[in-house]
């Protein structure tokens, strides 16, 4: 019996029955070679075999004296966790992404341990695919995909297959019980601010916790957002949509512009939604501001990454693909500027003041006044080698994040191999033919292509 | 813009997520000969075409000064609430019945019209299914058979295919229309009452009322339900599972012991449930209470059915079913006579007692003391001819009903051509293994069939 940590117990008060908060992941698999017409029946079964179920898949929700609990569900039922599904045929992807749109949209059950995983047979190009999803106050996005990622092994065999919700300890994990309660620190904040990310209209109330960390009064100064179609209240339904792009593509473009790869992504994502709000006749004459969770410089040793929330403008009031590509990184280099002049205690301070609960609870939304971004994109960095769950081959590893009253789109990315994997997840009544988005982020990049070269790298298209 | 009645806003109001209050039904049908591997594909873009939809399908809820109103959807979304998915191969109807569990325990979008349709390919032997559930405040358990009845046709033909959303008025509607207002109170009288049947713990509650109504003491003694599995708190998870038998079986057996249809089937369902409980070893001492809808007497005429409730022992504390068959007809008998003596203004005036909005309050059973009845069984008459949905021949049609706190477990049964489909819907958690009562039933028929002919009737079997 643990009680639930103040941050984890905001995801349960923030729920509704129009705003889950479940994160989830979708995964697609190749079928091996020579696989059986019961090849994914068979996959399943073993899953379920892995019966010896840790935490915290096996804790459900328990309130005493209203205050809420994780305990050991001792009607723990596997087969109500572990599901399995099927397309119709041909198995487009198109009915794949719907099938997700629709699981994403329902709610979990409070009395159970807070995770589904669908196994889904049936995907054209002899194919099947893996959604799962977790309630937030279970683990956050990141720590999601990272299981997802634990649960893949390195080389194809069938006999070693892994699972979720039953995993042996990482190294890591090891790592930081050696290196103690400093190295513990370092980890919560990360958490945190990686939780932080996924909430709503933060951006304002942020600000006024970064001035009392910070007396720089320039720094305060962030744009307003705009009002958009993208931040309205939102209904129950949603739509999901999912695309691949070649890294070695988007790098190439990078290069040619003096960029990063962010940077590409963010300039994709601006056209994309320039594109689609001007198509449903809403642009606002102000840009677009987005919230993106940053990694400020990468670093393996015991203290982790530090992670910071950047607002850039997405420079949607410019036409030309190449001066919104350079507006949006003078926005980004600002932010990373004055990441860079703080002191890692300044930004500690900084962090520390936001997971206060009371800090929390302004970063809710309960009570907003102010739209400080108008969408969260965020992007995972994840495995470049081939991975595998038993002997079926990794194609693909798309995000499935959390949509809410006010930010009715979330852009969610990670890389795998060559790839990198946006995944779109919109209420499907605000956002009208999101799945638009997807061919203007095809036609972002055949922008900013340079012009002797174009390559077409996508392995999966919108529904 | 059409204010909610108020017992639809009760549906409203009881609506939690561990408890949805929409109604549903399975229906199956066969592939027609001949039918290609695109044929459910090309239905289900048939059926979208039907997008001239008609009241109560085009309206969705908007909350005006407080009060819930029915409002046009100026966004409709037909392919929204139109939905094709598959089973896995080779599509078992436990999987079947695992999908509808699945699907039924998910709440609609409050955003939208409240209903959703799902046409379900990859079923064993050739067939394919339509799930389709309905928000109670739309319509009740029995006008949702009904409709999903009249979008059926008495021969096959694929180009003149109806749909529930786009229904042309019946001929009943147009007969209430011409005889005017004193038909409409019964049909409303009837429909409170129907709808009223759904209704958790009713009935103590209704003994209250009818107190009030009649002067006869000993009338109002019905048994306090003993407690029992059936009766807890419910999860949001669902099991439903469903099976046809033989109604020439059922009548012959009924025949043998000068017994009506009805009193078979509650002597199939006490047996099951005397099982079941014994199972789980959670029998209780005293018997199990039904509470059913019934119709008093068949009345073909402008003034409609006279339905009313019947609170029935199940005998569940006798061991011997022949014993057991026989109390429970002696507990029905004697609502039924009571029935009887009663002037139809005495039941207009039971009836109207149960539908003023404080009596229905009450009905909701936000604040019962007593259990007063331990399960729903609910046996809704339907057609006895071979219906057709275009060109698939309909296999059968069964009912999925609604799980309530305190009310763990429903069963409903529709009778079509030569069967009685049950349909049992349950929370999951509460009631661990509830398909087994399928195996009951079948247990329960061949207890009480003739010794000199067993005849098995069973087309579909549970999950």
């Amino acid at each position: 019996m643990q009680l639930l940590n103040p941050i984890d117990q905001i995801f349960l008060r923030l729920e509704r029955r129009n705003q889950p908060m479940h994160v989830g992941g979708l995964q697609l698999f190749s079928l091996p070679a020579g696989a059986g017409p019961d090849y994914v029946r068979d996959l399943v079964a073993r899953a379920r075999e892995f019966d010896d179920v840790t935490p915290p898949f096996n804790r459900r929700l328990k309130y005493r004296f209203g205050q809420p609990f994780w305990v050991d569900d001792v009607s723990f039922d596997l087969e109500y966790h572990v599901r399995h599904l099927a397309l119709p045929r041909p198995g487009a992807i198109r009915d794949l992404l719907a099938l997700v749109s629709m699981l994403h949209g329902a709610l979990l059950d409070r009395s159970r341990p807070m995770w589904e995983v669908y196994v889904i047979e049936g995907v054209v190009d002899d194919r099947f695919a893996i959604y799962s999803k977790f309630h937030h106050s279970m683990m956050d996005g990141i720590s999601a995909m990272r299981i997802l990622r634990r649960s893949l092994q390195d080389a194809p065999d069938a006999r070693s297959m892994r699972v979720p919700w039953q995993l042996p300890a990482t190294e890591s994990e090891d790592a930081a019980r050696r290196a103690g309660p400093l190295t513990d620190a370092w980890r919560t904040l990360q958490a945190t601010t990686r939780q932080i990310a996924a909430l709503p209209r933060a951006g304002q109330e942020i600000v006024h916790a970064w001035h009392d960390a910070r007396s720089d009064d320039d720094f305060t100064s962030i744009a307003q957002a705009p009002a958009s179609l993208l931040n309205c209240r939102v209904s129950g339904s949603r739509r999901f949509a999912a695309q691949s792009y070649s890294l070695t593509r988007i790098k190439r473009i990078a290069k040619a512009f003096d960029a990063t790869v962010n940077d590409i992504v963010l300039a994709m994502c601006a056209s994309a939604l320039r594109a689609y709000l001007l198509e449903q006749n809403d642009l606002p004459d102000r840009p677009l501001v987005a919230m993106l969770p940053v990694s400020l410089h990468d670093d393996d040793s015991g203290t982790g990454n530090r992670v910071a929330m950047i607002f850039s403008s997405l420079a949607t009031h410019i036409a030309d693909p190449v001066e919104r590509l350079a507006a949006i990184q003078r926005s980004v280099n600002h932010w990373k500027r004055r990441y860079r002049d703080m002191s890692p205690e300044q930004i500690m301070a900084f962090i520390a003041a936001l997971s206060t609960p009371a800090g929390l609870n302004l970063l809710t939304g309960l009570a907003p006044r102010h739209q400080s971004f108008n969408v969260v994109i965020s992007n995972v960095p994840g495995p470049r080698e081939t991975l595998y769950f038993g002997d079926a081959e990794m194609q693909g590893m798309y995000p499935v994040s959390i949509v809410l009253d006010g930010q009715a789109l979330n852009i969610s990315l990670a890389s795998y191999r060559d790839s990198l994997e946006f995944g779109l997840i919109a209420c499907r009544r605000s956002l009208p033919s999101m799945q638009h988005l997807l061919t203007y982020l095809d036609d972002a990049l055949d922008e900013l292509e340079p012009a002797d070269d174009a390559v077409a790298g996508d392995s999966v298209h919108g529904s």
